[in-house]
């Protein structure tokens, strides 16, 4: 097989496809998603059927135990893909709504219109949900897309694929509109990436490693994500009991995904009050403190301390060890967030409205919460709806990516025959 | 002169001033902005002589006519220069602005603040009013910025730079919020767009040719425009002299703009109408018409008329010369504009309503007109107060660049102790 055939191939239908999208209207974009979601209710057997040709491939080949759950599509698993897209038929159609519309001085009206980004690949690894909630999302958008799951998933996502075809082609949209690489070659992911002809943005979704990869290589723009390195600044203008819960549910809710705690700032004349009630509740999850000289001083006795290192401030650990470090004041909280924070999500606790405002406006990332645990930074919590990925860049979108992370906006102009002087 | 390790230092230098101008007052940059416009006028004469030394020079060197000219800074330049920086005065401070905060059912708040993308690097040829016109945006904006002008106009560019910082400080703004690169070395470009740990965008503004060879190397994303391949299509439902006018304009108002017609486009319909009459307007221009087999059997007799090729649907003339391509309808017309634009603007004239609404959403350009000549497609006739430069990309900004395609939004949240369940 020819790798760049092909993926050439995909990239011309794609193209094509995404110009029919963009003009598809929403019922007919709604009945899609309808279609599919009725689609896969009905061949459940099949779809965990083809599954479990992936999961005995994958027990062979020695995965994990932690990759096969991810890799497990579960009658639990197929229900939710399923709401999920009745969930985006929900979603208000981005597409076509004209804002702003102003006269000008020589009588032009000029505005804007949210249109499709065109075609959208998405690289992703094991999960299979993936494919569908991808695919739904571009369908709302008028997009088209290209989609290569983990080789890992490939019988499941051929299946889903099947599905999605069908369900577009009932709606009277281009079965293209939504392609799957059928081949688990690495050098597909090198074209998909390097064909900005064909391709308008690259959304990766996966561990730091493959993003990291990708950003060496990749000549089409992405939409990306790297770590989470979270902050938690526990002001000495704090409620107590806003600031234990807060910083417990922010570290102990969930330890891997990206919007967890991983430093703990505490300002230095609250210290001594706040990190003993804090210690008490993570001693009962065994979490472990890194601490500064300050805290450790303080926290001296907890059985799970250790001495922090300078490695330890950008540090994403996606387990239950916590960076802590007493500061003197906000502004020693601010520059230490700015100097090491990954840019995804801080919270500020504290009572004080001058010092809330403040953080909200010099913090740099692109959450920033006071009073609210970083667990919120979501987008389904941010009421998007539902979440292509999350961006830690700064152009386009940042922060949780919903369906208006997938448009863009052009310029409208209603003339009445003007001409410029 | 070690060029890696000085540009190393203006990007340190940049980003540490960039923090600063994230949350300066509007009232400070506004100061900054009429100080640095008090001083261009005080210092006139000065700059004047700064920008003999660099015409002398290029004369030495043989520079052509055009570029002298472009490079010269006039009376007139030096105090349009300085109105420039009041209009920026004038424009609202889009930093800090906070939209769409809305309660979520777990009781958090959670809305968009305007922030500054960070540190702006900027890439332009001989005028040295860029200097001035991009220094004045990105500090209305709250950016920081790194300018790196063409080395024919250095000893203006320095001038013009310390007048800037005298302006800043006198606000109390950090000097370094406003950089220029002092070496002529191009290797200072090359260090300058692969500094993603500094810059956060760069804006190419100039040639094709400069443009193409920065997207090679550059790592940072970049806000650029490459070609202004424009169509007018003149649907046979359009008023004749709504049609004559605006053809004529797009194309004879200026013919070296990104924004002006390169490819006119007539409905079967109408060409036997309106093409004899546009031709007599043209003819006055001695505007060389590249013609398809229909249009020239139309135009025979016309005294610049040639046979296009296919090169010619694709060719941005940037002179008195037009390619006039005869269509079949409207699906033909937007199919050869989604073919060939560069997704520049591109008007249609007619007066069927539906037509009007099915070329705005289905042309796929950052600026889609109706009954308007592509000349409008500019940062001051969309009202945008000032344009940093136009975007042909679909993300981030798209068209002409404003104050606001300077910014970025990032997600910020009220909460009152709220922790995820």
């Amino acid at each position: 097989m020819d790798i760049k055939h092909y993926m050439n191939d995909l990239g011309v239908r794609a193209r094509a496809a995404s110009r029919a999208m963009a003009k598809a209207d929403t019922a007919a974009k709604n009945k899609a998603l309808s279609l599919i979601a009725a689609a896969i209710r009905r061949e459940a057997a099949a779809l965990r059927a083809a599954n479990e040709l992936d999961l005995a491939a994958a027990k062979a080949a020695g995965m994990e135990a932690a990759m096969l759950d991810r890799l497990t599509l579960s009658d639990k698993a197929i229900a939710t893909m399923a709401e999920g897209l009745e969930q985006i038929v929900s979603l208000a159609d981005p597409i076509g709504e004209i804002s702003n519309m102003k006269y000008r001085p020589t009588g032009i009206q000029v505005g804007q219109m949210r249109v499709p980004l065109g075609v959208i690949g998405i690289i992703y690894e094991a999960r299979p949900n993936v494919t569908v909630d991808a695919a739904g999302l571009c369908i709302k958008s008028g997009n088209a897309t290209i989609l290569r799951g983990g080789s890992e998933a490939i019988h499941c996502n051929q299946a889903l694929a099947m599905l999605v075809k069908e369900g577009l082609a009932g709606a009277g949209l281009p079965a293209d509109a939504v392609q799957i690489v059928e081949t688990t070659d690495r050098a597909a992911v090198g074209e998909l990436i390097t064909m900005p002809q064909y391709v308008d943005v690259i959304v990766p979704r996966g561990g730091k490693g493959l993003i990291a990869r990708l950003m060496q290589e990749a000549t089409v723009p992405m939409i990306k994500h790297l770590d989470g390195i979270c902050h938690v600044y526990i002001d000495d203008k704090a409620d107590l009991k806003k600031a234990v819960d807060v910083a417990f549910n922010a570290k102990c809710h969930r330890y891997g995904t990206c919007n967890t705690m991983e430093t703990l700032l505490v300002a230095q004349g609250i210290a001594p009050q706040v990190l003993p009630a804090l210690a008490e509740q993570y001693a009962g999850k065994q979490v472990e403190l890194r601490c500064d000289d300050a805290a450790a001083a303080i926290l001296a006795g907890y059985p799970h301390l250790v001495k922090a290192t300078e490695e330890d401030w950008s540090t994403e650990y996606l387990a239950p060890v916590l960076a802590v470090k007493v500061v003197a004041d906000l502004d020693e909280a601010i520059t230490h967030i700015n100097d090491y924070s990954s840019k995804h999500t801080e919270s500020i606790i504290t009572e004080d409205y001058s010092r809330a405002l403040r953080f909200l406006r010099e913090v740099d990332s692109a959450s920033v919460m006071v009073n609210a645990s970083t667990r919120f930074a979501d987008g389904f919590e941010y009421g998007l709806g539902a979440e292509i990925g999350i961006s830690n860049d700064k152009l386009h979108a940042r922060g949780p990516v919903g369906l208006e992370g997938l448009t863009s906006m052009k310029y409208v102009v209603f003339g009445h025959g003007e001409v410029r002087q």
